[in-house]
């Protein structure tokens, strides 16, 4: 799955100048901020709501699409203050060691880490 | 940044069976799915918070610390009910057509996606 | 203004029966309550953003209608739950001890709340 | 429960003013919008939570609780913009015609409105 929040961020980037008629992304961009993170706001409630639906039926496809749901629009809200997931993924790799875990994993095939995070 | 996020499932997986004491992320899944989705819901609206003030002031930082929380709190909530972070990416890419953008990315170095999402 | 919320919520119970096609309020029970508690989520994002925007502008008209938004669905969700608005204000009057002073007030024309809320 | 939420208004108001250290209205007010809004989405969140388990269980004891903590962090951002609740409730008249039917049930002790809303 390596390269896929890339490629995403590169689509988002190109669709965002395309026509609003023809794409979703571009409507969104053209709506404004608001809008973005009023659709970021659903999102977040519809996962919460699936997360609860799928505790209770076992079923989680409907919590998997809402959270791609949610990922998806907050790579818009990004994109539309000119930044990319990757400043995102900075964060979590510096809080939690991962480079170095990701490394040893590639190296060894497993992994200890010792923050208490 | 390829393989971070597997290498955080990795991370949280393992902490999930730590002592709360002395794991946050064990503390949360022993709060329970509630406590959860409870953390979803602030870091949403604390997201949405940091993006208008990063659209006012220009400063983008705590912006990026907010979504990476964000993503952080709905990969444990993955982990809780037992799923992770692939079977996001994977509904991602089947609706965006990323892997065979990836994949022409990394043979072209270039990409023209068609889809009107 | 008294007894709007009275008001309110009786008009609120007798839509609850009308037909989905001609009540806004009996299409959102039609759907049932996870749409109720989308809309819920919805109009909190809302609020939010008009918050936001209201301190940057000094222009309070849309906050207002947002947080009577927020409120309505608020009440659409208590009446699909065979709840209403007064269990809600029994609530804020035993913390509080509002019905002393409301009471009072009504006496004496002022009151002096010594709760530390 | 006429006028608890005037009364609520006035405390508020006198709370406002009071040292951060004894009062919790004084120290959302001290900390600034941004933690009164935060407080308002950690809020909507929970009645959501709380609603799905009222729907589950039966028991609407939490929720009605955490719409009160709602309504009050509501409120308290209102009063923090120099709002108060009359302004949202004038919005719910306007749209429902509510005063009507409050006069009209104090004449005749019924009502019948004729809104699709």
């Amino acid at each position: 799955m390596d390269g896929l929040l890339t490629a995403l961020d590169k689509v988002l980037a190109e669709r965002r100048t395309a026509s609003p008629d023809s794409s979703y992304v571009a409507s969104l961009h053209a709506e404004g901020l608001n809008k973005i993170l009023e659709k970021v706001g659903e999102e977040a409630t519809e996962v919460i709501l699936a997360a609860k639906d799928a505790a209770e039926s076992g079923d989680a496809d409907a919590l998997v699409n809402e959270v791609a749901d949610l990922w998806f629009h907050t790579m818009v809200m990004l994109g539309h203050l000119d930044l990319d997931h990757s400043a995102v993924l900075e964060v979590l790799d510096d809080r939690m060691g991962l480079s170095g875990l990701a490394e040893k994993a590639a190296r060894k095939g497993h992994n200890a880490p010792s923050e208490s995070a």
